[in-house]
């Protein structure tokens, strides 16, 4: 990443070269959602699939797990989601705007209409998307019981207002047909994981320490998303819970956090740009007893890349508490019985990707001209080759370039046919999307089967035989 | 699979050997979930790796896409399914059940409590799960304006209620504020192809016919989901939008109806269990001019497991109508203009999965004793090969097999290590998982570096040197 580039340059390069779109963009757009185009899903994929080898393919110690998004919601009841996963919330009283109360620059003035003192009392808004899962309805009923009553059913409470006492007063029950049915869209993936802690032990009887590790999409309702994929509505997480001895917790911490600074260098982070912040205690959740955020130089500042904490029993206590269910783990051959504490290194596959394309979108000069192209490493690169006839007009170019395109699409997969405008638009555009080589078919392919091979980061280009590919 | 194959044995088989557990199952559950265990996440990463391989990495004519989940509400407006994604549901005035009208045995009698006669009227329940996108909140507010007033607040509406008139009368006037803010976990991933239609021929100019494939999670809320993983309320599609020349549609019909052919070959469905169900035209979709249904014969008996249809140009004639934008591709170098027509294969990975675990299912007799294994083709395999030491006390054999395994690993990724119980019960846990080698190592092992390889179809055991492996 040069000093200077921005994220508008990021995001300008995602729209333009088919990365990453605003989600239902063709009708206006929603708000923190975000469209993964052709070449945004190839990287991401990659990214997720090296994430898997790395943590859970390759070793011994670790199972993986895909629980649903949709869970019961004693699952957010048990983990305290339900009470505390929330933002303050403050509303304009002229302009009727809402923002998140403790980002504000001003907390007197309003952002969007400028007003002072125009917010009310910060309400806690909570970042759970609901919804209700069965035949149940969301939709409010009234009713009218006798000529005194008013009665109002909606998907939480079933509302009593008795009309004939002067003063107004509403009565709420609970509806427990419908609150019972009442679910929450996932805003972390690491409960999948725990509320199956005993389905691995029980099926798998691995020895301590082990781990289980989960990809897949979160949801969190914020107030205001912000800087591109940063901070969205609707994400993607890499998780691990690994389960330890309440003793041993120090080693498997330090192991993780060098399993970490691998993981970086793998996405190609330089290690300047990846820092260790080591959250103080009063800065740190309840339950936690050690927490590092890895924070990265992002073109907004130096944020959040991923985390890594040790959570001690806290989650398998309240699954045990809330279900009933003990969550121990009995030592092979042993009276050793516990419930295991945990490590837990939490990534954000949308933070990586960002750091990813930051860390590799560059600017040079190339014969006098400024060249944007993004450095980013081989096995992260949506295209590996791009593969180009000379000249479009010519059938015997085209056809011996489509020959060379299928050998290596057969080779290497990730190979793109590319023949719109000239050699150096081509070029351009390689650059732009982080192709490592481009391959040019010319007439001199037809003679002795050697194609122009060009390195996207020196500009350089060499002769080599098809074999050599 | 046997005949005689019930579901129950696949659920069974599913539960014990870590495939696929019930989900929230701690929590007592949330029905029409499902949570994959170590093996199902390997099974699905599998299946769904092929597809992407077969029907987007391997073809030049396909794109993928990743779009979010959740979408600007005029999605779901545009393309019908607010109005019209419902099922018929009746409730029982006695036991206060819920059904699918058209599903019912008897449709008088209500299957849960018994009685007769005690179904009103069927209303039409919206499959789609609903969800509030920004800091809008879902709770109802009442309010009193006036003493003869009564106003309520809720997701959708203000109802006002005008207390001074004898005959109680509720108005209802479009709550603007929220019923914006509605959002709907998506109930197909296609929109999410169709919306982005645009953003991939202005990125990368693809000729027709091209197509556009993505996979990700979906969500309907049944009335009763049922048959396992059959019917779920989340689940996952691998859906394909294939942009035709209106003239043209017939021949890449039949392309893909080749297409799916080998997909199911590739899954290792015997050809005789699936059949092609040509659905006659009062039974399609009225936009759609052709649609088969590849139905496969499930223990549940014959039912759909995957859908092949030529939608016209429905869709993009929706968005284009509703969001006022032109969604038409002109033929490069040409005044030839129109909106695309597309062929759609339409894939469940659920039930993919429930066809390939049925396909596998194989009950035989070895030595005299009843052995269940599962035949799954080798590239879907979760585990390849499973490695163990003869005897788990002796510490040479258990060094040489941690060798062997470390070595198999490195070269096939899913190798499993086992040493639990004794080698009959470990051949008999790896068969019931579908491994096709167990690889053991014993004495002679030391010697010579030969292992015995056993193989799971035929039980056959063989010597084999650890370099052929």
């Amino acid at each position: 990443m040069n000093k200077q580039t921005s994220l508008e340059d990021i995001v300008s390069l995602c729209k333009r070269r088919g990365f990453i779109f605003q989600g239902s963009e063709v009708y206006g757009g929603l708000s923190g959602t975000w469209d993964y185009g052709p070449l945004g899903v190839q990287l991401k994929r990659n990214i997720m699939a090296l994430w898997w080898k790395m943590f859970v393919e390759d070793r011994d110690d670790m199972y993986g797990v895909d629980a649903a998004i949709l869970m019961n919601q004693k699952v957010w009841q048990a983990s305290g989601h339900v009470d505390t996963f929330t933002d303050p919330l403050v509303e304009c009283s002229n302009c009727r705007g809402r923002f998140r109360a403790d980002k504000l620059d001003d907390p007197n003035k309003c952002p969007s209409c400028g007003q002072k003192g125009t917010f009310g009392e910060a309400k806690q808004f909570n970042m759970m998307f609901k919804t209700v899962v069965g035949p149940v309805s969301l939709d409010t009923e009234i009713s009218f019981p006798d000529k005194d009553t008013v009665r109002i059913k909606d998907n939480n409470y079933l509302y009593t207002i008795d009309l004939s006492k002067e003063e107004r007063e509403v009565r709420a029950d609970s509806n427990d047909e419908v609150a019972l049915n009442v679910s929450y869209l996932r805003p972390e993936t690491a409960q999948g994981i725990f509320t199956n802690f005993k389905n691995v032990v029980d099926t798998f009887y691995p020895d301590l320490p082990f781990g289980v590790g989960q990809q897949g999409k979160a949801f969190r309702n914020e107030i205001s998303p912000r800087d591109f994929i940063f901070r969205s509505r609707e994400f993607e997480q890499m998780e691990i819970e690994y389960f330890v001895h309440p003793d041993k917790w120090e080693e498997s911490f330090e192991s993780w956090r060098k399993a970490v600074w691998e993981w970086c260098e793998a996405l190609g982070l330089p290690k300047e740009s990846v820092h260790e912040l080591e959250v103080p205690e009063n800065d740190r959740a309840h339950y936690s007893k050690r927490t590092i955020d890895f924070e990265f130089d992002f073109p907004i500042g130096r944020e959040e890349l991923l985390g890594l904490a040790y959570r001690t029993d806290f989650d398998l206590g309240n699954i045990q508490r809330v279900s009933g269910k003990s969550m121990e783990y009995t030592i092979k051959g042993t009276n050793d019985k516990f419930v295991p504490h945990v490590i837990e290194p939490s990534f954000g596959l949308e933070r990586a990707i960002m750091a990813v394309l930051s860390a590799a979108y560059t600017v040079d000069e190339v014969n006098g001209e400024k060249r944007v192209y993004l450095k980013l490493p081989e096995h992260l690169a949506p295209v590996k080759f791009a593969v180009s006839p000379l000249l479009k007009n010519k059938p015997e170019l085209v056809e011996k370039a489509r020959e060379v395109f299928s050998l290596l699409k057969k080779k290497h997969g990730a190979v793109m046919w590319d023949d719109n405008g000239n050699i150096g638009k081509r070029y351009r555009r390689q650059d732009e999307i982080g192709t490592p080589y481009c391959v040019v078919i010319d007439f001199d392919t037809l003679e002795d089967s050697t194609v122009t091979v060009r390195n996207r980061d020196t500009t350089e280009q060499k002769r080599l035989s098809v074999e050599e590919l």
